[in-house]
């Protein structure tokens, strides 16, 4: 933090934050919510682009304004952010290192700890396996989850995720039926969690169907196109499924981001 | 109870018992969860016709048999039940009123006090204003609901509704937008849990779409036909919605369904 405006308190210069693209105000109903982290003042809004204050941008080229990017605009040397956007984190974390849980980390993370909240000894498929992907399965893995299935396209992919506790391994294209199909024969009826960090409708699909009646949780992660249409025969909610959705991992940004970042000082991570 | 089977230890002559037409065995892996009460031996399986032991009905007419329905065949004056489908219950609680216990009253009840779990305080929208749907309206009621928003298109159902805590109430037929906006509009974005007891795939959707994004919790109550198709754009749940079904209101009907008896002996009910 190079300098702080007017009025804030728990920032000064010197300290070492993490922009988020997300905010917390700290007083709107979800801030107060103990459930959301969907910050009214300073949720993700790609159509705002200036400070809340002024309406206006901080940067610009030849005399024209250029507009912030979802509240950072992190991809300049220096850059503004309102208070509620930046966590204070632990001086000693390497910036480079963890300025990674400002978005996907967390996201994928969180996912898994917090929303879908997998129980020790259980199953649990991750579809995708990119970041967000890999950090939902390292979620599953601190967790304690026996079996960690990862689904992927790209057989690429699957050496890498080992080392983020992924145990066993499909690839829908070896397959002549649905995934979710080949997920319930391995599983006896269907995994305990499964966490979809694809965007693809048809992967949130899959995740959602290949979850066990009567306990099953899936939670979509990734980011679907404006046309998508999530489609499932309502029974499949009947034999006792639950569908959620989340939002970068469900942290609050300001108050548990900087409690990630000592898991990562700590070597939980 | 008439009698009893060779090797049925905890029910003897004499005891008074509810039929339910879904069963707790007691050993399978949803009867072990803490979870599920959809039991692997005895949940609703209407292909069954017969019982468990010897593959036979226990009904005939001129020498014909009469197959057994939902494990309890509860329409004859007497019956053979499965001794996981029966649930003893207090001898003191007249039989013709707790008998709607057995299915669509606790299904909708505890659709709402197990499943939707509304906080005290917060806002329920009840979709269907029939038996099940007052049954999760008092669910609401019993957990401290503040508003409790009635949708039904049969405006004589609403002074009925009253007695049930429902205290607001929707005609979709008056609004000429969909049903989820005149809530979010009601509520300042949805409310916080949302019921639907009308088997219609619409209502599920709309059920879904008015609860409130970072906190807002749907249950699924109604039984679907077999060609409906629940659809909504995904984005729904990336708000950090949750949509969840239910299946005889989460009660596991030998361990639970006393205690709901004793509820309505206390005048909770």
């Amino acid at each position: 933090v190079e300098s702080v405006g007017e009025g804030v308190t728990d920032l000064q210069p010197g300290d070492h934050v993490l922009p988020v693209f997300t905010g917390e105000c700290k007083e709107c109903r979800h801030c107060k919510s103990e459930e959301s982290n969907m910050c009214d003042l300073l949720r993700i809004n790609t159509d705002r682009g200036t400070m809340l204050s002024d309406g206006k941008s901080r940067f610009s080229k030849d005399g024209k304004p250029i507009y912030h990017f979802l509240g950072t605009s992190t991809f300049s040397e220096y850059t503004v952010c309102h208070v509620g956007s930046v966590a204070k984190i632990n001086p000693a974390a390497p910036l480079e290192k963890v300025c990674v849980l400002s978005c996907g980390i967390c996201t994928g993370f969180g996912a898994t700890v917090n929303v879908a909240k997998p129980k020790k000894g259980s199953s649990v498929a991750i579809f995708g396996l990119g970041a967000v992907g890999l950090a939902a399965a390292e979620g599953a893995r601190v967790s304690g989850a026996a079996r960690i299935i990862g689904v992927d396209l790209n057989p690429n992919r699957f050496e890498e995720a080992k080392k983020f506790g992924v145990n066993e391994f499909v690839n829908p294209k070896d397959h002549n039926k649905p995934v979710q199909e080949v997920i319930a024969e391995m599983t006896d009826g269907g995994v305990d969690r499964s966490v979809e960090c694809t965007g693809s409708v048809q992967a949130m699909i899959s995740a959602f169907e290949c979850v066990h009646d009567g306990w099953g949780v899936a939670v979509l992660v990734g980011v679907p196109s404006k046309d998508d249409a999530f489609k499932t025969h309502p029974v499949n909610f009947l034999n006792e499924r639950t569908l959620k959705g989340t939002f970068y991992g469900n942290y609050k940004p300001k108050s548990d981001l900087p409690g990630v970042v000592e898991m990562y000082m700590n070597k939980e991570l």
